[in-house]
C-alpha cells in the first residue's frame, strides 16, 4: 500500500497526489464543484478560459469554487486554429491562471474532434514561451512523438469523442502511444464509467481526465468518489501486475481426490 | 456517500458490508490470506472442503487464517455430479463450516465448466435441508429462474472460465439474468482485472467473487485492495447512474464566442 | 477451388451442397421464398409445423413454395416442454415432412431462449425413434457433449437471441463447442449480417442458419445471395487458413533503399 | 441482383467492376499473382515502385504478371516524408505506371503507421500535377476532409496496422469518416479475414484493399476468391439494408396455439 501512496503523477516537474483530473463543465450548479473535488481527491481541474471572469461576483466566478490546493488547468476551448489557441493561452496566463495549459483545437463541430497538426503547432509555440503544455489529440503514435519533440509536458489522447461516454474506443492506438511515448499519457474524453477509467490505468496510462460522466450523473459527488476509487484500483492493479489472460481454465480449488 | 455505506448485500437473510467475495485458492502462502482480507474488506470467503483439515496444525489449517468476522462459504469443488455435491455439503456443515454452501459441479476437465442441470438438482436437495445455497453456473436465464424456484439464495454465473482472467465474456446472458432473476446475482470466475469487477457492478450485479486474479498477482494484498475499490466504484456508479452512451459528441466546454 | 466444391456438409448421413440453412418465417410474401432459395443455393430450410397445412390451397400451403431439391427441416416451434416437442415431431413425420427435426423448446417469452435440459430429453427420445435430430440450444459445451451421447445428428447453438441480429455474442462458448463437439455445429439465431455468417465459418462452424436477417431485409433475394456468398467466403478462408493475428505490423511492401 | 451488377466503384472518373483491391507483396511466388487476380476478379492492384524493374527478365518483372485489364496502383512505399513520396510518384509515372498513385509516408518502423500531415502535403502537390491520388492514413475525420480539399480522389484509412490481420480496430473513426467524407472510402491494411472485409462493406465503405491475408494464406488463389465473395456479400447487404440490431428477441416461427 505504501508504494502506491508514494506513486505520484509528475507533469512538468510538478507532483500530483491524484491521477484523476476533473473538469468544470456541465455541472447543474457550480456549488457541486467543491464537494466533488473533496470527494474525489482530484488535484488538477480544467476550466475553459471563457468561464473565467475575474470581475464577476464571487458566486458566479468559477475560480472561487476551486480550492487553492487544486491546480488549475486552463484550456483553449473555442479555438479552431493554432493561432487562436496560442492567443487564449497567453490571455489565461496574464489573467493569473498559471503556466499549465491544455490545448484544444477543434474545427469539427459534429464530432468535436481535434486537429492534431494545428495542436502540434500551438504546442511548439507555447512550450517555447515557458508554458507547461498538455495537448489534447486524436490518438496517433506518430503525432505523439512529434509532440514530445515540440516540448509537450504530457499527451492527452481521447478515449472516444467528448461527451459520448463510449470509453476506450481508441484502445489500440492508445496502447501503442503508451508503449512508445516518452511523456505521461493522460486519457481525456469519452470515459463514461469507472470501469473504463480503471481499464485505462490497467493499460498503463498515467492519469485520466473525467468531466461529463461526473458532472451529468444523478449524484456528481458520489460519481467523483467512484471515479477516484476506480483510478486508484486500476493503478494498483498495474503495479501489482494482476490478470494475465489465459486461454484455458485453471482451477482455483482442488478438483480431484476430495474424499479419499 | 452515506447511502452507499448503508447499501448492504443481503444473502439468505444475512447482511454483508462488502460486495467483494474472495477465495482461498492459489495463494503462494496461506499467510497472505489474512492481510488480503484486511486490505480488501471482503466479508465472505470461499474455501474448498478438501482444504479444511480440522486436525491439522494451526499453521496448516486454512480456517485459522480466516478471521471470525468473515463468513465462510464452503464450496463443493471436486464434485462431478449432484450426488457428490450433496455429500460434500453435508460433510462441510457437520465439520462446523456453517449453512452457506457454494455448489460447484464440474464434469468438464478442459474448460472446468459447470453442469447446470446437476447443479440445479443439488440446489433443490440442499435448500430443502436448510442450506443457504449459492449455485455456480454457466449463465443461462432459464436455469436462473429454475434455481430461484428450487430455493437458491443467490445465483453465481461465471464471467468466463475459471482462472482465465478473460472478464465478462458472458456479458449478454449475465445482463439478461440481472434483468429477470429474483435473486442476488454474484459474478464468479473469470474476473481478472479491477475494471472488469467494476463493470460487473455497473451492469447491476449485486457482488463479485475474485480469487485467481488476487492470489496470483505479484502483490495479493495490494490486488485485494484494488478489487475492493473497483467494486465500490462500480456500485457507486450504478447508484449515481453515470455514463449513458451517446452517439455524437457533446462539448463539456463552451465552443463559440470566446473572445467577443 | 475444386476442394471447396467437394467440401460437402454431412448431417445424419445426408450430403448438402450448401452450408447456409434458411427459414420460412417473417417473409412479407410467401412468393419470395422460392427465388430466395434459388439465389442463395440453400439446400435445407426450416419450417414450423404450424405453418404446414396440407389441406390449404396451393398458394397458401408453404410447402408448395419449397422445391423438392431442398430438404425440409420441420421445427418444434411452440413447444415449451420436451413432451410437447416430441408430439410435434411425430405429427410432422406423419404429415410427410420426413425424418429431420429441429428441436426448439422455448419456455421463455421475453428472450425466447431455449430450455437446454428439456431439449436434451426430447433429443434422446426422438433419436431412438429414428429421427435425425438437430437440437437448438444456448451454447453450453457440457450440454453439447450430452447431446452427442443422446444421439443428436448436429448441435445448433444460438449466436445471440433469435431475431436480434446481434451476431456472435456467444462466440467464446461456441468456440469451445467447436473444439470439443463430435458433431456438426450449426450456428442458429442472431446472425444479422453476412460478415457474422462469414465469421462463424472462419471459426470452424460447419454451417449457419439465417432466417430473420434475410426475410426482413429490403430485398430478401439479394440478401439470400449475400449470405450465401459470405458463408462460402468464410468456409474458404477456414480451408485456406487465412489471417493469423499479429501484434506488430509487418510491411507488405519494401520499406528501405528504394532509390539506391 | 442486376442492381448489384451495375453498382460500380468510381475513382477519379474511372470505373471498376470489383470493390476488392489487391496487392503484390509477400507472395511466395510471383506466379500466384495472375491466378489470384483471376479468381478474385480484382480490377486494381497496388505495387511498390521498388518492385517495378522494366529492365528485368520477363519472369522477374512483376508487371508481366499483371494482366492489362487490371489497373496498376503504384505506391510510394519506402517514403518517410512528403518530398520522398512526391519523387517516387513522379518516377512511377515516368516509368509508365499511369496516373494513379497510392501515397504511403511511413516514418514509424515499429507499427508502420503513416504520417498523416506529410501525406496531406504530398497529396496536395501530386493532385495539382494531375495524379489520381489515393492517400493511406490513420483514420482521422478532420484529416479526411482536408484530403478532399487537397484534391484526393479517395481516402484509404487503415483498419489496423499493416500485416496484423487485426481487422477493423479503427471502426469508430472509420464510421465517422464514411459519414462525413465526400470521397470514396477504401479500407486498407489490417483486414485478415473475409468477415472483416464484409463488415467494412456493410458499414458503407466503398472498397477494401487486401494484400497480406491473401498472399500469406496457405492457398492464395482460394483466399482471393474468398475475399472477393465477402466483399460482394457485404456490399449486397448494405444495398439490401439487412440486419438492424434488436435488444429483445423476436420469434421467426409462431410460438403459440400450435395444436389447437
Amino acid at each position: 500500500m505504501e508504494n502506491a501512496n508514494r506513486d505520484l503523477l509528475v507533469i512538468g516537474g510538478h507532483e500530483f497526489s491524484s491521477r484523476l483530473l476533473t473538469g468544470t463543465g456541465k455541472f447543474s450548479s457550480k456549488r457541486l464543484i467543491a464537494p466533488m473535488l473533496a470527494a474525489s481527491g482530484s488535484s488538477m481541474i480544467t476550466v475553459a478560459l471563457r468561464r473565467v471572469d475575474p470581475g464577476a461576483a464571487r458566486e458566479e466566478n468559477i475560480l472561487s469554487h476551486i480550492p487553492d490546493s487544486v491546480t488549475l488547468l486552463p484550456n483553449t476551448s473555442g479555438a479552431g486554429t493554432a493561432e487562436e489557441a496560442v492567443r487564449i493561452a497567453r490571455i489565461a496566463r496574464e489573467a493569473g491562471c498559471g503556466n499549465f495549459i491544455k490545448i484544444e483545437v477543434i474545427p469539427d463541430m459534429l464530432y468535436l474532434l481535434p486537429d492534431n497538426h494545428e495542436t502540434l503547432k500551438a504546442t511548439e509555440i507555447l512550450a517555447k514561451e515557458g508554458f507547461i503544455v498538455l495537448p489534447y489529440v486524436l490518438p496517433d503514435p506518430v503525432v505523439s512523438r512529434q509532440l514530445h519533440d515540440a516540448g509537450a509536458a504530457a499527451v492527452m489522447p481521447l478515449g472516444s469523442p467528448i461527451g459520448t461516454n463510449r470509453g476506450l474506443e481508441q484502445q489500440p492506438m492508445i496502447e501503442r502511444i503508451i508503449e512508445t511515448a516518452k511523456l505521461p499519457v493522460i486519457i481525456d474524453a469519452g470515459i463514461g464509467q469507472p470501469s473504463q477509467a480503471a481499464q485505462a490505468m490497467e493499460m498503463g496510462a498515467d492519469a485520466v481526465l473525467v468531466n461529463t460522466a461526473i458532472a451529468t450523473s444523478e449524484n456528481p459527488v458520489m460519481a467523483g468518489r467512484a471515479f477516484s476509487l476506480a483510478v486508484q484500483a486500476g493503478r494498483m492493479a498495474w503495479l501489482a501486475r494482476t490478470g494475465l489472460r489465459e486461454k484455458y481454465a485453471r482451477a482455483s480449488s482442488p478438483l480431484t481426490g476430495f474424499l479419499t
